[in-house]
């Protein structure tokens, strides 16, 4: 399966996702020919990994490929890595070894590696090529497309970085066979996130490019019986933000349904407790109360849309043991938040969200189940 | 004077280019003017420059202006701060001190500040505004304009950066009262670089958007009672080549003219001996000696052109304690070579250069005078 992700206001970076089972075994083939699109040449080749990814998959590029040939440059595994420290460990590796304005940077991992290898990619040399090799399911349909490149600070997550489009993003369904359950559902959270922004995000009213609703796909299946077909539908409705809006300075805040509650639940368990996806799911959860409230959404749809959230095993409580208080202040401190009013966006029906920042604290106490 | 830098890749990023005596005494309107352009809206904004700066035109963005507020991070002087420490520095304080994404960067001081600044901006947040306010002749006439930025790591300059244009460059040459003679020479030479190609520079083969040749102005006239008049003509010759090529896929290039020598001497002295300015002028001049050897310009032109670099001051002739063979192979490991082949921009008549990558060591030896 292969998607373009195309950008209004640069149509020549298109770039392809392909999808398909089993393509880390010819995944020289992949690389070299996205040559054409880029700058072509012979550069030397650079994959970023960690020491868990490189020990399930580093042997597909190592040697098999007799035309390709690149360098591993190994960081540690965890998010706590995703910082300035590492930043300046892999640029001055890439610069010891001799990277070349033609060489091409590699990323095979989750979104730790994806967005730190994204970042320096866009500053080593002033840009060198980028491919994304996303191996979790949260990378594979969330953080490897739309461009966003970043590494945290201890001031918060992803507040330094560039908006840098990769050349190609490629992805094997098969790396999920190697994921525990609770990482399937952090990225099961940002699938089912699309299902509720399909309409919205098509930028015309109307669903997807797959000629089903997203939301009955997800009712009526069973997800992990059919990841190729929800990843692409993953990415396709997220180009289709992306591409109407590549900067954020509009349409793109959509994607972050759910995101300003979860980003505050990260944040005051310290990033330890609950995963990204756990927090996004709870923060859906806690966005279609809040909407209900607004008699944004019938009954019927807040109730399936929760049911549809638990059938995937996902989490629509805040645990018990979390201080609801120090959620709304953490909300209030993210950097979205403009001139201390919190901006949400809400389900307003099926597909559809819309952007709210006039709401009271004591409304938004009562959604935090 | 205004001129507009625009780029053809993105007609969108249109900005201008400013240059008036005094200007600073109304810096205030001049940066609240440019929120129209950008980000609208009303975020802190803040002043990256250094202590020398800062003592000599601080009070220019102090209290004067109503409605125009801003607060300094202040860096060291001097190249050895372009770093990632500095650039960590500054980001960690613009986070801690609440910048938002509507915040303006403003880059006051010379070339290290204005490339630190420009990387910065173009990273926290994942981009801010940026204006440049250079006030060094060098940043006038050069580094402010064309949206490179930069650092540097200990492998060699500026090799991690960005290309990031600014929304508006505001010069006031009344800041070059200020610089010592040899200052003021290191931006000379790259002034008389644009008399050299601005031909080629235009696109069309033909003399610049002020009526006459920059050469011949440069040579009946003097400069330092000319300021305005030849950072506007600089900068519009360079504003010409960022337009066609701003990534530096070809054209953009020919800016490197002197620039292969003379960042090898900059480098065989370690960066403290010659200033960047001595360096590009002497490789002029040794670039025009190769192109007369290679019979690519007349024995006239060179004459002339020769006659100019020494009418501005500028030295023409390698300092003789330099190992003329260390200078070559600071040359091959530049990071613009190829395959081992040194690229040169050589001048190929009046205004006019050519790229050559297939001259020998002993012509290269022979040109090091």
């Amino acid at each position: 399966m292969e998607l373009a992700v195309k950008l209004n206001s640069a149509p020549q970076n298109e770039y392809p996702i392909v999808i398909r089972e089993g393509l880390l075994e010819e995944i020289g083939e992949h690389i070299e020919a996205s040559s054409e699109g880029g700058n072509a040449g012979c550069g030397k080749n650079f994959i970023v990994t960690n020491e868990t990814v490189k020990a399930l998959y580093g042997k597909y590029f190592e040697g098999s490929n007799k035309n390709f040939s690149a360098e591993f440059i190994v960081i540690g595994d965890g998010e706590e890595y995703k910082n300035f420290q590492t930043y300046e460990f892999i640029v001055n590796e890439l610069l010891a070894r001799k990277i070349e304005r033609k060489s091409k940077l590699i990323a095979l991992g989750g979104g730790v590696v994806g967005d730190i290898t994204g970042f320096v990619a866009s500053s080593v040399l002033r840009g060198v090529d980028f491919i994304q090799v996303p191996t979790t399911l949260l990378a594979q349909v969330d953080s490897s497309v739309g461009g966003k490149t970043g590494i945290n600070t201890r001031f918060g997550k992803n507040l330094v970085g560039t908006f840098y489009q990769p050349k190609k993003v490629l992805i094997d369904p098969k790396t999920l066979q190697t994921l525990d359950a609770r990482q399937i559902k952090t990225g099961l959270a940002e699938v089912v996130k699309y299902a509720f922004i399909e309409k919205t995000a098509s930028g015309k009213g109307t669903f997807g490019a797959f000629g089903v609703e997203f939301f009955d796909f997800l009712q009526n299946n069973n997800p992990a019986e059919h990841y190729p077909y929800i990843i692409a539908e993953s990415c396709q409705i997220k180009a289709n933000v992306v591409r109407q809006d590549e900067k954020e300075s509009g349409l793109r805040a959509i994607l972050n349904l759910g995101h300003t509650f979860g980003h505050a639940l990260e944040k005051v368990t310290n990033y330890t407790e609950i995963t990204h996806g756990e927090g996004v799911a709870a923060g859906i959860a806690c966005a279609f109360r809040l909407a209900l409230e607004l008699r944004l959404v019938t009954q019927d749809y807040f109730n399936n849309s929760i049911a549809l959230l638990e059938k995937l095993g996902l989490e629509t409580k805040i645990p018990e043991n979390i201080d609801r208080k120090a959620v709304y202040e953490a909300m209030k401190s993210d950097k979205k938040v403009r001139d201390t009013q919190i901006n949400f966006i809400l389900p307003s029906g099926p597909g559809e969200v819309t952007q709210r920042s006039d709401i009271g604290e004591p409304l938004i106490i009562k959604s935090l189940l």
